[in-house]
């Protein structure tokens, strides 16, 4: 097992939002850097003004990259060569930029090495675009520069309770098109692989939602369950994750029976992120699944109607900061014990299909 | 007002399922029938069935018709000349028969004048289909046969928590096409009448929720907020309607802002169902709204899984029969406040907009 402090990296966010004020809050308990060893990218005078205003007993360090960062302080990267206006809860292109800015270096340190896990404080999704290239969250962002060819998959996480995205800022009307049979067996795999060795879940079960009410009621209000989802679900039993469904999804998420699944594959954001709030809103967290890089993020927005006011929790970002750590040393709990695999028997066994002959799977119907 | 009983027509729904199981455990209580006086669209054998096999202490008098019904008195009007075939727990196509003959002869004696509000015990939409045609609920069925040109509105209410649905059960890849700006104000005009007159709030206000992540954060998530659903609440604003929005509707849902609202329209079901029915489980009424007729039906379904077991909960049937009850004093109310209406002065006030000019709407802004 790892020993040393796990390096979080964390970005700062819209600057005109509660992202300090979560950060610094949650770093003013002494407590969390014994767990790890926190570098912020963002500007310190931008945080000593958050500090400042909600009057905040956090100290940091300022670094010049995350190289020189020390255990026991909380490290700050200054990532805008510019002088900075904080303009609390307003959309401002300079705050956009400036959490641009941020997690362009953030990810470039964590290509040399330098953290073992990112945090990231909300930006907000329409001043954070730029000319190059369109932001749909931080997620598709971290596929693009640190996703060495896979694919994320956006999971919300709250204790036992996992609600995957199978698709994310996208249009409602374009999910139809983009479920596809490859897609969903993809995000099942995905789902299943992280279940399994993110959060060390042995044979995980994931309940998968319909697209259309009542899960298209065999076809009477939707054709996506029958000529996608089931039969990509199909393909997944055959080889051997459990997944059940597909579920009428206020159904199942209104009924006791969630507590029987590890996972909830939705099909378009609201339908997992609507359910997944009404729960969760003071401590849940978005984590992305299926990268090299470990990413976590509070599941809150950048809350403009209440920035700097001091009365934000900081619960959430420090769940996120809590879930990258166990995903972490799960990962290598898993590279561990897969590093010297046992010599092969004279007969392979086919994944842990063998495990799952007694359950009552759909198939088996 | 009214001083007699109201009374109240019900349809068995499907007998397979929990249908008379809550029906028969409401009038068990004998207050009830101080209420109103109920008369059973469906099959005193069925029902015979069910009360033995769960030992329900409900009595219940057949009649040839609700023209017959008895003050103070179960009475049941036998809809189904054959044999009919419980088969707990399952969707049988003779099931769905009886419940669709129960719901036409009710609709029939109704026009008759033989009752005054109708409520349906669920039915499974599968097996409901007929020949001659779809069924997609008991609020287009109703729509259809005894609408007199009116549209329905899907309402889901518990308390002062009220989710009317735009769109109900068609593919989700419908939906967009389907809400143009005219669509989208009739649903609103529609919600904000059914506020006022049928649950009695003098000057309701509306939320409105996007169809797209996040409302379609100004068009990167979606064009149909800009396209269609502003557009709409600009014309009803300039009418003297209070909506507000449109709003991300995870946001709004998951937060305390929910309660400053008498209304909020969802675009589609599961947008609506989903929240609704996580808070609303156990006491949730789906209540139609916009036609003459008055009709309200519990949120659960047949609920196959817990058939015959007698541990089902009659709350939500219950508060369906309370809620069409008060939606027909309401009723009454309205048409004896305007039967006689003041002459008018030399000047007409505009609806009540000279209410809302001190509050501050979005075209005010």
């Amino acid at each position: 097992m790892e020993s040393k402090k796990i390096r979080v990296g964390i970005t700062h966010g819209d600057i005109n939002g509660i992202g300090y004020e979560v950060i610094l809050k949650t770093f003013s308990d002494p407590v969390m850097l014994e767990l790890c060893t926190p570098v912020i990218y963002g500007s310190p005078k931008v945080a000593a003004y958050h500090r400042k205003a909600m009057d905040i007993s956090a100290n940091f360090s300022i670094v010049n990259t995350a190289a020189d960062m020390q255990d026991g302080k909380v490290n700050v990267v200054n990532c805008i060569s510019d002088e900075l206006k904080v303009e609390l809860s307003k959309p401002t292109a300079e705050a956009g930029k400036a959490a641009l800015l941020a997690l362009d270096r953030a990810v470039k340190e964590y290509q040399e090495g330098l953290f073992d896990v990112l945090v990231t404080a909300p930006v907000n999704n329409q001043t954070v675009q730029s000319d190059a290239s369109r932001f749909s969250g931080h997620a598709e962002y971290l596929q693009e520069r640190a996703g060495e060819g896979e694919k994320a998959l956006s999971v919300l996480v709250r204790n036992d309770f996992r609600i995957a995205l199978a698709t994310g800022m996208v249009p409602l009307h374009e999910v139809s098109e983009l479920l596809t049979k490859e897609m969903v067996s993809e995000k099942i795999a995905a789902f299943f692989r992280s279940l399994k060795v993110d959060f060390g879940i042995d044979n995980p079960r994931i309940a998968v939602l319909g697209l259309n009410p009542h899960a298209g009621e065999n076809g009477l209000t939707g054709m996506e369950e029958q000529q996608a989802i089931i039969p990509a679900m199909k393909e997944m039993i055959a080889k051997g994750i459990q997944c059940f469904g597909p579920y009428s999804a206020d159904s199942l998420i209104a009924s006791g029976n969630l507590a029987r699944f590890d996972g909830v594959l939705a099909m378009y954001y609201d339908q997992g992120m609507i359910p997944f709030r009404m729960v969760a809103m003071e401590d849940g967290v978005g984590f992305t699944a299926g990268l090299p890089i470990v990413h976590a993020a509070p599941v809150h927005g950048t809350a403009y109607d209440i920035a700097g006011q001091g009365v934000a929790s900081e619960n959430s970002f420090r769940q996120a900061i809590y879930l990258a750590i166990d995903v972490y040393r799960n990962r290598c709990v898993e590279k561990e014990i897969s590093a010297h695999p046992l010599r092969r028997q004279y007969y392979e066994k086919k994944d842990d299909s063998d495990k799952l002959k007694h359950l009552n799977t759909p198939e088996e119907d």
